[in-house]
């Protein structure tokens, strides 16, 4: 009974299959092989985006960093929710990556930034002079950290006060793919469609070793990316093993089928969650992770029937009695599992 | 009738003779001169600090960027309130002499922190582990933003809180001088003997042409700082005219009487402002700055009359009916225009 | 005939197979499994140093960039040779990761820092002031990009000098298995027991998918070294895959059965290309990489039978007739796509 | 008898008396001055550049690294002479500026990169790929760090290498004045006119107190050096006190008449060392400094007379019998003072 977290769910074999399969003599190195062009080509199909730059590094953070790297000056604000990723669990490599620019925490309901709140500071900071970190861009995490899911009107909404005030929208996709099946939407209705012009393309979270592809959705933005994820020390030297991880993970939709099942395990332990005495849902069961409150009794139960997961705090909350829990399904995850959890949370 | 800021009102006359009285002959550059070390040990003297480290840059922005950038690492936070110049103002220079730390906004009235607040920010952050970006420094700023002296029974209160997390404690002083004659303290101990470590010590806008002295109590921290103002761009060369502006200052008190000037117009012009009808103050005057807010009618008048000062907004604000209005006060401010002020205002 | 480069030759299948056991069940992630204390381990027994801390990435560049930044001071200096692929191959990764440093480039045969050059140039900016940039460290390359050795006496040499002047001694280890081979001596060795500060331990060129140990043998900078690689997006999440792929190379001595497999075949090479009529090594053999000149019809007859490999040349090298090849051996390397390759040349 | 550098020799007195005269009542901060407008103005027209803009700072490092940070990236490099004052003597300020770029040290005489060893390193890393680092810029610096002066036509010439690789042509004019009047040339043709696309112009060496304008013949760039200079804590509050100075040394032509004074004093010096038994000129003098060698006991009875000057060393010298010696000649430096230093030096 695992729902720790997806990156503690072990690589699909589908995906070793293919590391295996790609071990097949010398190849040149740092990406300038076959499987990394098909690759790449297989990125901008699945995302209906034939000029899009596509690279690919093996963390999240690196994706994230250099992505906003690209899009901001030193001296500009990036946009982004209070409780993202790229501000609370980085390490400050944003700031890296852009030689210092300024994170300006928004607020909104489950992580979804409030596009009012944003057309505000974006209007604020931009009448304030060379003093005040000019607006550069916004960042988006989809499905967000608290597992709620941009919908492409969403984005739109979002989107167009970025446009109307000449910032650049980066998604911060390291759950894209339980984003797009929760949504329903498609990937390109998701992104590029509704205005997004940087997109981190997780697959790590999703059953790969360690494969994200940054996709700038304008081609023109490739130099910089290229020269970005180098000096990062990002670019891989045996680069085909990064490249057959997302092949392997776009081709037969192995990237769909695996978020279809963290994502419907999620929704069956939400459900069950509900009709448990005393608790209650943190936020709608959208993606593949489940915010809950639960009688402490209960805690106590599942833990001591070797549940594993996680007490959830932010900055905000404040010492409640019943304590915000996350449980966050994989790939992987049973049905089994989850009954197993529910059984021992009902008591 | 200027009130719309303190550095819009020129070099004091006995700074512009020290500069005079410098320039005298071939004098070694780069501060291995005579008169920058009586600056400095003068400054030592008024902070009764005689083991501080004492560099002179020419803005407060370069004070409080290199103070910060010699107390903490590029992966760490420092707590601000979220009206904070060095937030606000100064274009991310705090980050680009940091390679990179973050601003964690502190709530707090004045422009005064929270103590609890950041009690609450420290564990939370220092708790977060590799990612979240561990507890640095706090940076207070004395006058605040908004006017508001801290009392030494407050820095200590705030300094507590810091030391109990391993941070080192800024105070931005840009209004040093009428936050040391608001409160009635000493500058001892308003500062180190409260727990403070590291003071810019503003002179700009108190008279001074472009002077200012980076203070760390700590002596240890000279190396570090030297690196960093040369580093910087922010050593002079023909340093001694910045050492006579700072020495012109301090010797016969001339900060404290400049300061007192200031403070004393911003609480006449404060007194008279409560007892204009439909106007009332945002903050109590306890230093030279004056926020309020008047009838619009009474800000027309004012204006025709040719009185010069600045609408006030921050992130925060609502638009409102009554606007904030900022009048600054300085050494040079005389009462017959307070009160030609205060007659435009009332109508 | 694949002389191209050791990171051309894919992955050793014992690796491959250390994936596939690693992929057993939920495992916590960014480093807090058990797999990856053994390998940390395993790296402490090698190099026969107990207190050593031991954090791995997956590219040689990070592992290069990570350990200079917590050697140096954005203000200081790192001393390297003028062919130092930090200097000609990293895209200003060490300067990215140390905000700034500067790398001073020193001269020296065959890639081998000239000690008496680096006293001279330490001492001259030490002597330099705060402008000057004061030394910092010195990186050196284990085997040199000219695939020569550091004997521990060679090493002792620079880093008596090193000590002298206050600097860390790093040895860029891309290739540090071909090294210790070549060189006959212990890692411990020609490392910290010759006063090695910090070591990028390769795996990647020596039969790894991408697995270097950045080592630091004074355990105390643990978490400096940490946060950087934290924040530089090199973290990675299921991080037992790449702990993995070390404790495979180490474990049954895989490292040196491999390393000894690449410089035989080198040694092979180079003897035979002394045979050659018109040909000579630009460089004695003393690892996995072979420099030499050919006359232009050897080249292209050998080019005409399908071996890979590169032109060589580095900024001081003038137009010459004869052209310097650079051919690299590796872990699969066989004898005889080594004489094919020497038939060729021979004609 | 003070030849130790042109920055220990004060500030000229039209310089302060401009500085009394622009102490005159409340004027906007942050150069919304008229006296900043005019003296953006004087600059464009003694450079015959009306569409340049033009920022001041108060010291020539915040020049040089500003310029150089609004023309490359941070994976770029910026090629310079190996004595340029960027990379000897500046802390690394262009590394912070720039976010990281390299400096590539050229060779060439006296301080003059050769052009054709530019040539050969600009294509040179431009063919090294995404690690090597592009080549983004060239700096040189006119007058020299030793005193020689850039001819337009050797401008030229650099300049045609620098845009036939796409390179930024920055000219660090720290003693531009000087250079000026010794080549004998208009402003416009050593800069511009002869493909200089950036120029700090010094003031502070040639009788200011602390006064350099950044110069962007590409009026497009303001906007990033603005941004660059607010950030870097380098825009002065009070700033009609930093436009002042540059008014005044412009108006009537003061940077030239101080120049000249200065380039004659070192003219007469040079001569009269040349004409001493065992002396000679290390360098023509073509400005403001003398690089000579003179016998010891010469140097001898020069000290005990009372004169100030340095030895000047340089990474590359050897130990000499004879050696170095610096004498730099000023806006204010006296016939006689020269009669005197010769007549000790000839004994």
């Amino acid at each position: 009974m695992n729902f720790a977290s997806d990156n503690a769910s072990g690589v699909h074999p589908e995906i070793l299959a293919a590391l295996s399969a790609a071990n097949d003599g010398h190849v040149l190195g740092y990406g300038r092989d076959a499987l990394t062009e098909a690759a790449q080509e297989r990125v901008r199909e699945v995302l209906d985006a034939p000029d899009a730059a596509v690279m690919f590094v093996t963390t999240g953070t690196a994706a994230n960093a250099i992505s906003l790297g690209s899009a901001v000056q030193p001296w500009q604000r990036i946009f982004c929710h209070e409780d993202a990723h790229i501000e609370t669990s980085e390490c400050g490599a944003p700031e890296l990556f852009t030689s210092g620019a300024k994170l300006t925490l928004m607020p909104g309901d489950g992580g979804l930034i409030d596009a009012d709140a944003l057309d505000h500071a974006a209007e604020f900071w931009a009448g304030e002079g060379l003093g005040g970190g000019q607006p550069g861009a916004v960042s988006i995490t989809n499905s967000t950290e608290w597992g709620r899911v941009w919908k492409p009107e969403n984005v739109r909404e979002v989107a167009a006060v970025a446009k109307q005030h000449g910032l650049a929208l980066h998604m911060d996709g390291a759950r894209f793919a339980n984003a797009v099946v929760g949504s329903g939407a498609t990937a390109a209705d998701v992104t590029h469609r509704a205005g997004v012009d940087l997109l981190s393309f997780g697959g790590t979270k999703n059953g790969a070793m360690g494969a994200e592809a940054i996709v700038a959705f304008d081609g023109e933005m490739a130099d910089r990316i290229a020269y970005m994820r180098k000096r990062g020390g990002h670019l891989w030297s045996k680069h085909r093993y990064l490249s057959a991880q997302f092949y392997a993970l776009l081709e037969g939709d192995l990237w769909l089928r695996a978020a279809e099942n963290a994502n419907a395990m999620a929704r069956l332990l939400g459900e069950g969650i509900q009709q448990i005495e005393g608790a209650s849902l943190v936020q709608p069961v959208e993606s593949n992770q489940v915010f809950a409150t639960v009688p402490g009794d209960a805690d106590d139960r599942a833990r001591a029937a070797g549940a594993n997961y996680y007490k959830w705090t932010s900055l905000g909350e404040e010492t409640l009695d019943e304590v915000t829990l996350r449980f966050v399904c994989s790939w992987n995850s049973r049905e089994e599992d989850v009954i197993e959890l529910l059984t021992a949370l009902r008591g």
